[in-house]
């Protein structure tokens, strides 16, 4: 917050996002909210107040408005918080905006006194009287062509949670319920043709009382306790953070939960440009199950859901040691409220080990540097599962995001001696836990030392000339074999283990002195098992992002959802998102200003040890500059210990023993 | 150390070594020690023992010996302590044993005062007064066919460093002097026939006094402090270290550095067996420029210098926070002297971060548990390059190897304007870093449940079944195909990026009471780039380790060295090690008692970043328990914070704001 208002990337306040409801609801009444967000400045005036802040003219402060009015319609808008007015307006048809927590709220309710649910629940071998113990975890749709997406409709996975603090994930049911968000009515159940009753096994619990009557709490970890008496070495100024010579805005917003731009970097003065935004935009979660209906299971959890509407409030255990910092956020309610979520990111240092070490082996004079790094955190509960997601800042002008995976397993039922056919595994009686993928999107809005980028793909390949010959007399020789991706169309490219793929986002006017090789950052991934689902299958035609490691496109404003903007119930039959901007694949990328997108992840085939709650999985990768700084940029950071050589003969020899 | 006597599998103390050095001399006088070390005793003797310690018998000390006699004929020898007798020995002919420090600082006084090397350095624009700064890094040769394997050879890598502070690799001379080690001197230099006199650029250097010439050290890094008030969580009685379950022997050999034996895991009172032996036994570093004589860097480090020979006094940098416990390690001198090498290993706690999180979202109730781990440490410094080797153990059951590679690269004179083809970067003017791998070999002696186990190739895989099919319909499907490795042969496996392949190691008599899946540990290893040099390339033969992925063999007393038992000047052309033990294929190992031998490791193409010393690169891998545990096997460690379902319901729900 400045005396001239906040950063034009700051989140909407509470008070603006009043504002735009009032604003909205003078010429639009009974609507449910469903996004009230900043609309973040277009690029080219972005750029030019960046540049010259104090005399360039501020962006302007805009909202974007979705809504839901009576009869299901969806509006999406515009709102200038200047001139108070609405800017853009238009009613869609066949598109269903992101399904806010308190609509997934709203089924529970519903499903336990639905006729039909109380019937099924019943064969299923639940008393009516249990009904309080029936929850269910209500997914949309994904997409159902019986059902289309010209209503709204959410999927009910069902559970019997015999006790409320039962982790719920232990007795799932086999039916589920299909729920009309518009009608706040059942109106469908999928029942399967081979029938799985309750089945009562003894219940598995996390809780400490739980713990305590299996044996108790191991008592033999003594505390280790991080302390920083002097305060943490980053500066916080509103949202813009410095800290050992990175700088950068940290956004935060319903989709995609936290948003870095205007990422630079101080090199010796100069400050460098690297990235303009960089976020997670979507994720696919595919489970393996060809049954009907578990191809439905296939959570866009940004897109469908909203990593920002769905995060944890940290108050409530981020648990960082150290000092911490904190940033909340603020969403609209559908009935035109705000809802505050304290804590909502957390930042903390971390120190990380050596940063650098060499010693001399003829002398034993060494040098030791040790590193520290910065991380950003936010932490979301998609239903069951938890993501954890941190981007890391290191000194060495290095960015780690890095996913740690928790939470509960989604689970199905399976009856005693059931074949799960290789589609699933049984982690605990009569829980059959699916085979499914983590499939993540990086939005990299490329900036290195400037708006115009170059793309390449790099292999690490043997000489094509054979051994025994003048080029290769004794066949050692290797190379990096760079690839321009010259258009959209060459830029989709897959992950190749063989070669150790990586990406570099270069800019070729800025050719290092001494390498003469462009700078560039480095994507380097390993983690990319690429889409499991078919070509062709329902999950492919939805998840455009998904079918490649990397696809590569020019810059747009408002070309930020590469499944589209809104995301629940698209067939997929239509392009919408990524592969409608790149379309026939002929657009020139080599010198633009690029968006690079990495799909990657993991596949998860559960095992016992992931139920009743999983402990940690984490996935990382890493934005390597090479050829950018003249050379080692950490030198300046002071040493643990260091000795020369002219120190040791100067007091001999270090002792050895 | 019991009252019985040291631990089977510690190292031999100073005291023992002394012993054998006595029993050698007294047969053989004017020997030069090369090996004196323990020979592990056999496993048929030493489970014996493990499984009743009070009433087997106690398994014999026995140490390997390998000397060099005058003449330079190599001697290998077993003395049992004991008796103080040698009970085996022979004299070797063609083969060279591992170069110990002292050779290797032979090299460099010789190097300075040969007439035929100061001429080079005429040549090279180095006057005769300036002799004394110039230096070498003496590598054994490798292999040359135009030296064989009868004497005893090294390369010096030469450089000229003005001043004793300067960092050595910026000033890379272009001859390559060849040094007899029997006969003490220099007996032939490789002179290219592109000459690439020395250019005396502006020097750049880490040490303090250039950092300040520089422009100083930065000053906004806080204090970070870890501190553990009660000490630290592990017991290490004697090398037997116990924490969160685990337990295991930490060995230290001159050759691969740490060893870990006999890792168990009390699982609720019932220890299990997880690995009979953990440890890197081998590495190569192939260097990818094909001109002469660079096709003989391809270092074997552990092999041909020895991770323990070579390994850091973490009295000098350590630098690890918090309670550190360290091990000492004593290993002879040429001249029958004991060398001490205080803290050669450190080990401490850190913490990890989450372990595991969930939160209802429905009401907020949250259960967070923090995670600890443990690590075991050493660091060693080969010549220009470090590597820092952690063994990581969490307390879920998952070991993590990390290797951290850090130090300075291994640099070659470039003239101004040369075009270097690729085969390297020029990282600072005139100072050319050519393309390297560094590959490492993880020897993994698996005891899963007990010795007899089975390993699997475990691929990602879609259904078979077509999209639209009945067995397909949605085209979701996917599944983990898994490959039993039933012989040596079939063993042999590469790594598949698009199928994130994997490989369980299972115990088939121990089914899973819920997953029906075979007790098994997973190994998760993601930067496998193979070996770049090609088959039928000098590196192809010497490293057959290299070859693949994943090696399996049936364990076999001895078969420890993959390369081979002395690996310095081996051609490849016959079969030592992993190839000659694994021979035509065909022995069985489905469910054997096996060894999986796992070759990983980072192509590195340099760039100016990496120098004049070397930001940290990290890299790791992960052996998991999948349907090992009953369920997940840490629920018991505290949580941060829980509260429960019901709780949220008693107290309200946590506040907003």
């Amino acid at each position: 917050m400045t005396p001239s208002g906040p950063h034009p990337l700051d989140p909407l306040s509470a008070d603006e996002i009043k504002l735009v409801i009032k604003v909205v609801t003078s010429s639009h009444q009974n609507v449910k909210f469903n996004v009230v967000s900043l609309q973040e400045p277009r690029k080219a005036v972005m750029t030019k107040w960046l540049a010259n802040p104090s005399s360039a003219p501020r962006p302007p402060r805009v909202a974007e408005v979705t809504v839901i009015a009576p009869g299901g319609k969806v509006g999406d808008g515009l709102v200038d918080l200047r001139t108070r007015k609405i800017e853009q307006w238009k009613w869609l048809d066949g598109l269903q905006p992101i399904i806010t927590l308190e609509e997934l709220q709203a089924v529970e309710h519903v499903v336990r006194t639905d006729p039909k649910v109380i019937e099924q629940c019943k064969l299923s071998g639940i008393g009516e009287d249990e009904m309080h113990k029936v929850y269910c975890d209500p997914w949309t749709i994904g997409y159902d062509e019986r059902f289309g997406s010209n209503a709204r409709f959410q999927q009910a996975l069902m559970y019997f949670r015999p006790h409320v603090d039962d982790c719920q994930y232990q007795y799932p049911l086999d039916f589920c319920p299909i729920y009309d968000s518009e009608k706040g009515a059942i109106v469908h159940i999928d029942i399967p043709t081979t029938r799985r009753p309750l089945r009562r096994e003894a219940e598995i619990n996390y809780t400490p009382d739980a713990v305590q009557r299996a044996g108790g709490y191991r008592s033999d970890i003594k505390p280790l306790e991080i302390t920083q008496p002097e305060g943490p070495s980053f500066r916080l100024s509103g949202r813009e953070m410095e800290w050992q010579n990175w700088k950068f805005h940290i956004g935060f917003n319903y989709r995609e939960g936290i948003v870095l731009n205007n990422i630079t970097y101080n090199d010796k003065g100069n400050i460098r440009d690297i990235f303009y935004r960089l976020s997670l935009v979507e994720m696919v979660v595919p489970y393996g199950n060809p049954d009907h209906p578990h191809q439905r299971k296939h959570a866009f959890d940004l897109g469908e859901y909203g990593a920002g509407y769905m995060t944890n409030s940290l108050k409530l255990g981020c648990d960082c040691k150290g000092y911490i910092r904190y940033l909340d956020a603020e969403f609209p309610t559908q009935d035109g409220q705000v809802r505050y979520i304290k804590n909502a990111i957390c930042i903390h240092e971390e120190d990380n080990g050596l940063l650098f070490k060499h010693t001399d082996f003829r002398d034993d004079s060494t040098i030791v540097t040790r590193a520290r790094k910065l991380i950003i955190q936010q932490i979301f509960t998609a239903a069951n599962y938890e993501y954890a997601i941190q981007w890391i800042f290191h000194q060495d002008g290095t960015i780690q995001p890095e996913i740690k995976l928790t939470g509960i397993l989604n689970t199905y039922s399976i009856n005693p001696g059931e074949d799960n056919n290789g589609w699933g595994t049984e982690v605990y009686p009569g829980v059959n836990a699916h085979n499914h993928q983590h499939l993540f999107c990086m939005r990299i809005d490329a900036n290195v030392d400037g708006p115009k980028n170059t793309v390449f793909m790099v292999d690490a390949m043997p000489s094509e000339e054979p051994v025994g010959s003048a080029a290769n007399r004794y066949g050692n020789a290797f190379y990096a074999k760079k690839t321009k991706l010259a258009t959209t169309g060459e830029a989709k490219t897959d992950y190749n283990g063989a070669t150790v793929r990586t990406w570099d986002i270069s800019n070729m006017s800025k050719i290092h002195p001494y390498s003469k090789k462009p700078a560039s950052y480095k994507l380097v991934s390993r983690e990319i098992p690429g889409l499991l689902p078919r070509p062709g299958s329902l999950v492919y035609k939805r998840a455009g992002f998904a079918r490649h490691a990397v696809h590569v496109t020019k810059y747009r404003d408002d070309q930020l959802w590469p499944a589209g903007l809104h995301v629940p119930q698209t067939s997929g039959e239509t392009d919408v998102g990524l592969p409608e901007w790149i379309g026939d694949g002929k657009e020139s990328i080599d010198d633009e200003d690029v968006v690079l997108w990495h799909t990657f992840g993991l596949v998860h085939f559960p095992a016992p040890e992931d139920f009743p709650v999983m402990p940690v999985e984490p996935m990382t990768l890493l934005l390597r500059p090479r050829n950018f700084f003249a050379n080692n940029p950490v030198m300046d950071v002071p040493p643990q210990r260091s000795v020369k050589p002219s120190q040791v003969s100067a007091e001999g020899p270090p002792p050895r023993l």
